[in-house]
This record gives C-alpha cells, sequence and structure tokens, in this order.
C-alpha cells in the first residue's frame, strides 16, 4: 500500500469510528477531565506527524460525545506519544483511546477483562524514578518500559494512577480505532 | 479490497478533502447559497447509501469553509443522484462538488478548462420536458442524459443554469475527493 | 439601555432562541436548500452591522438542526437586508427567520395563521420590475414596498414565490428572535 | 429587570466573550488539559441552575480557541460550584475563567498583577483537610473560604496548586464575562 493510501486508510477508519461514538450518550460517562483523544497510527510510527488523532479532542455537548475538529495528523500530544512508544514493543497496537478512572470503571472494566480474558495492566506513578517526574528524562517511555515489564508485554487495557496534578485514566489499545471504539461502547454500556 | 476497506477508503478521502477545504479561506468565494457538499461513491454504488458526503453540508464562518458536520453514507441527497447517474456513463468519476455560478466564476473556470483542454458541459435547464419538471418522470437521469448526449460523454466539469426556484451551479467531478478539492482550491485562488 | 447593552442583549436573544431551535428535531423539515437564518436588529437598524445573525446559517446535522457559527453582528446578507427595510415601515419587527416553502407547508402556514388571525403575505416575484431583477435598482426594498402596499403593512408571515435561480421561501417576522423560533417550532410540529 | 432579562444578558454577555475568544489564537497557550470554561451567574445565583457556561468547555482546533457547543445554563460544574460559593462573600464576582498554571503564566500574571495592583490568590490544596479530599465534606467550600480567610477577601486572580490527580489552575474573576475575557486575552498576549 502507498504512503498516500495508509494516510487515507488511517483518517478515514479515525471518522469511521468517531461517527459511532458520537451516536453514542453513555460513551460521555467515560470522558474524563482531560477530554478523550482518539488516536491511530501509520504502520511502523516514527514521530508525532505519523500518528492521527481528533483535532480539539473529543468532549460532550447536549449530551453526546462530540469531536470537537476533525481528524488529522500530528494534532494530538500525549496519546501520540504514548503509541509511539508502544509501537516499539507491540507494532500492531496502532490505535488507542483515554478514558475516565474511577471504582465503578474500575469494576466494569475488571469483569470486563475477565470476560474476555484480558490483563489490566497498571502504571503506578509512585514508582516513576524523579529524573523522569522532573522532565530530566521523558516520562512517556519510562511508563511504556514499566508497563512491557511489569505484565511481560503491552496489556490491551491499562491505566496510569493518579499522580501530582495528573489525573488518572484508562487506555484501551487496539489495531484499529473502530475496535477501540467498539470496545469503549461495550464498557460504557455497562458503566 | 474489501467491502469494509472501501468504506474506510471513502471516509478517509473526503476527511483529507475536507481538511485541505477549510485551511483555504479564499474557497468562500464558490460557495453557493445552497452550500457546498462533496461526495464520493463505492465503487458501483447502487443507490444513497453507497454515497457518502458532508453531513450539514459545507458552509462559512469566521471567513472559512467549515463543513457542519462529519463524512458519512447516505447524508447527501442533490449530489449523490448526480454521482449515481453519472457512474452509468462513467464509473471513474465517484467523487463531485457543487460550486456557485456567476459571471466572474464562469470566466476563470473556462480560462482553466482551455488551459486543461478541458470541455465545460452545460445542462440548460430550459431544455427540460414537463414532465420532468413536474416530478412526474426523475429530473437528475434526464439531466445526466442531456449532459452525456449533448457533449458525448460526460465532462469533468459542467454547470446546471438557473431554473425555476433553481439556483445554478458548477459540478467539478473527478476519481476521488481530493483530485476534485484541488482543482476547486485551484479556481477559487483565480477568482 | 446603553448602545452595548442592547448588543448584548441581541445577542443573548439569539443564543437562546438557538439553544431551543437546535433540540427539536422537527424543525429540520423546515430547513431549505439556502438554509435558515434567523436575525435580531438593534432598535432603529441603519445598516448590515446592526444586524446580528448566525455564522454560516443552520443546517442539518446528525437529524437535528445546527447552528453552524455562533449569534455576530455583520454575518448575515439577505435577511439582514430584509429587516432593514421592513424597519422602515414596521420598527418593532426586528426579528425574522427563513423557511422552506412547499405546498404542505404552505397549508399548515394558512391554518395556523387563520387560527392566530393572521394574514400571510406574498412577494410575487413575476412582478419585480425588470430593473430590479437586473440589479439596476435594489430588489430588497422593491420587494419590502410591494409587500407593504398590496397588504397595508407588513405582514407576521410571508413568502416570496419562486423566481429564476431563487428558491420560494416563508419569513416569519417577530419582535425578537425567541418569539419567531417559538412560532417555527409550533409550525414544524404540525408538518 | 425581569427574570428573563437577566437570563438573556447572560447568555448576551457569554456569547459577546466567546466570540472574542475564539479570534484570538494568542489565547490557546491558555487553555490547560482539563480545557477552560467560561461561566457567568445571575444575580444571586442559588445553584448550578443559575450558571452559565459554554457547553462542551472551550478547546482548541487549527490553532484556535473553539467553544465546543453553545453559552447554556447548567452545563457547568467545577466552575459553577466555584462562583456559587465566591458568590457568598463577593456577590459582584459573577464571572470567571479557568486557565493554565505552569511557571512562565504564573510569571507573566505576577507581572500583570502588579501593575494592576491586584493580589494574586493561592489555593493550597496540601491545607485541605483529609475528610474534604476524601469528599465526606464538600472540597469547594472549603477552597473558597480558604482562599477568603487568607486572603481577607477575594482576590481577583487567584490559582490552586497541583493536586493528587488534579490539574494546577488559575482563575480570573470579575463581574461579566467580557471583562474576564479581556483580561485573559491580555495576559496570553504577553506569554
Amino acid at each position: 500500500m502507498s504512503e498516500n493510501d495508509e494516510r487515507i486508510k488511517v483518517l478515514g477508519s479515525l471518522t469511521e469510528a468517531v461517527n459511532r461514538l458520537e451516536e453514542a450518550s453513555a460513551f460521555t460517562n467515560l470522558i474524563p477531565e482531560v477530554r478523550t483523544n482518539l488516536v491511530y497510527s501509520k504502520p511502523e510510527p516514527s514521530d508525532r506527524e505519523d500518528v492521527a488523532g481528533i483535532d480539539g479532542r473529543i468532549t460532550v455537548v447536549g449530551g453526546f460525545p462530540k469531536a470537537s475538529g476533525s481528524p488529522k495528523f500530528g494534532v494530538s500530544d500525549h496519546m501520540a506519544r504514548a503509541i509511539l512508544e508502544i509501537s516499539k514493543f507491540k507494532p500492531s497496537f496502532r490505535a488507542g483511546i483515554n478514558i475516565k478512572f474511577n471504582d465503578r470503571i474500575m469494576t466494569v472494566i475488571e469483569n470486563y477483562a475477565e470476560e474476555e480474558s484480558l490483563k489490566v495492566g497498571e502504571i503506578d506513578r509512585s514508582e516513576e524514578p524523579d529524573k523522569s517526574k522532573k522532565g530530566e528524562i521523558k516520562s512517556m517511555p519510562w511508563k511504556i518500559e514499566y508497563l512491557h515489564e511489569s505484565h511481560g508485554g503491552i496489556p490491551k487495557i491499562f491505566y496510569e494512577t493518579a499522580g501530582w496534578g495528573k489525573e488518572p485514566l484508562f487506555v484501551i489499545l487496539g489495531d484499529n480505532p473502530v475496535e477501540v471504539v467498539d470496545e469503549s461502547l461495550e464498557i460504557s454500556s455497562r458503566v
């Protein structure tokens, strides 16, 4: 597939996934304070410009999820960096979405994961080395390496615990955005 | 390519094309009263659900073109019916955009067409048979057949003259929406 | 009331009215090809900048009316010019909305007008003098004067018949946008 | 002024303020991870329904601030609760906006406050009692009372330090949203 065909496919999958998300009122229960982003990278991404996301993230308007802007390359920061690091260990996980973390959602996800025989990963921010917290070394590589080492691979679902100034979040990974949105919708319907 | 891959490719091409359009302030000069739609069909479309367009059409906000909603299948009516009829004569013309008609734009398009060695087609609504105008037979099949017969094929650019209650419009056709948007942007930069 | 207070009140009334409109799925039946605009002028308007409207007009997305942009002064052309002319005869009609014209809507509006003891005005474009049609004199002053003379005042509801290249439209006038939206919603619920 | 006139005035002031904000590319530097909300209450508010905000908050799309939805009553949670508590001590502070906290913005705001002879308040979340943190008593009343007691009044500008899972934020208060947006724009132009 040509470079251009890959770009088109990435944007199209995000558009299809967002169209599904915007019809699901229940998904608003999973949108965190920092809002949701949904990202999808080209195969073998090398930098943020290879990862597409939703410009302005996904918020809640009139009781429904709403993509603030359209899918574009280079518009995501946090989730794009996560996917870039994840791609080093598990290249097939090219799509990801971040959702809210709370006790109720934790219970639903634990049950869902058990049914699906999935492990739920944890990034315990309290174990982050000071150098990383202070920004002397980069935080994301530490996080993903921690995740990989402590779980013997990259789990399809993981959460970051709260940090100082940082909201706790779940992340759902998958091969493409339609897959991660469909899983998110299943989870939201149980919350 | 699978049915699903085709859908994704159609949505992705529309997203890429709209992203380009929304950055082009000059394109606002080409947006007609009825607003612009940009459509793209799956190969061998059989009904409106096989044609994707921009939900809510493309309007002007803050001096820039703005897609009211996202690319979706089944949301276009007029332009979708045009593409369905056109596909019977020229299956490669799967994408189309409608733009404003006035004397200035006519001059620009005539010059552009001459440079590109293109013919500019005309649908003269005054030649439309009464049965079609009255809705006893469908209007779109008549129009596209008229276009085909009077020009010996489907021209890449054509216009419909004003009708009773109907705004005159140009339509630009092409193999995909990025191609028709790039042509529209070239034209808008000259208007 | 200060000049600035008047501006704020105009924008606030439009925001309140649009919020109501966006929740009313039935109103989509009244949105014409040229899309709906809703305008509201300051008292004694002297030019387009004194009339606020919805930037990008009101379109249909996901089955609901959607304001493309926010209420702003100076963003409406056609409806703003109508209100400016109307204000010369009937200064209290500072708000207006344009809606679709067809046989079904005509019947509903005739019944509604009878119940409310309102006259429905008509602007017969075929009576427009050639000078006006050709743009040698301005069209809107002719239309509103025609309306005033032929009906002995400015009727609260009127329509313009189809013209060459012009979609026929109803216009509902009132003292403020909430009033005209509430009337439009009543009509849309019967269509 | 009637109850309804107050509602209209609140919505109109928010619309005017958001229109200014959306044109200011520099303001994107002040939008925090949790996104910005801008709120304005009716005089003497008694609950969240008396406070209007921007539905879906204000995010960044295409390099400019973008209101996700329109101004509406009852759509803000955090900022609405802040204004409700603040109104008990300083009823004229009916408008507020939350912006990003970092070292650069802190320096700019300190300089700005000095020029304007304003005090910058601080809510030190580490002093929050455990009962409040755990949600056994409400957090917002504690915060605003702390602010009031430690500064001898409600300062026009204050910040909350980072908390466990909580992003640090500045809040700018004022008599109306146009005032707080104009101050925010002045600050953003210096960052």
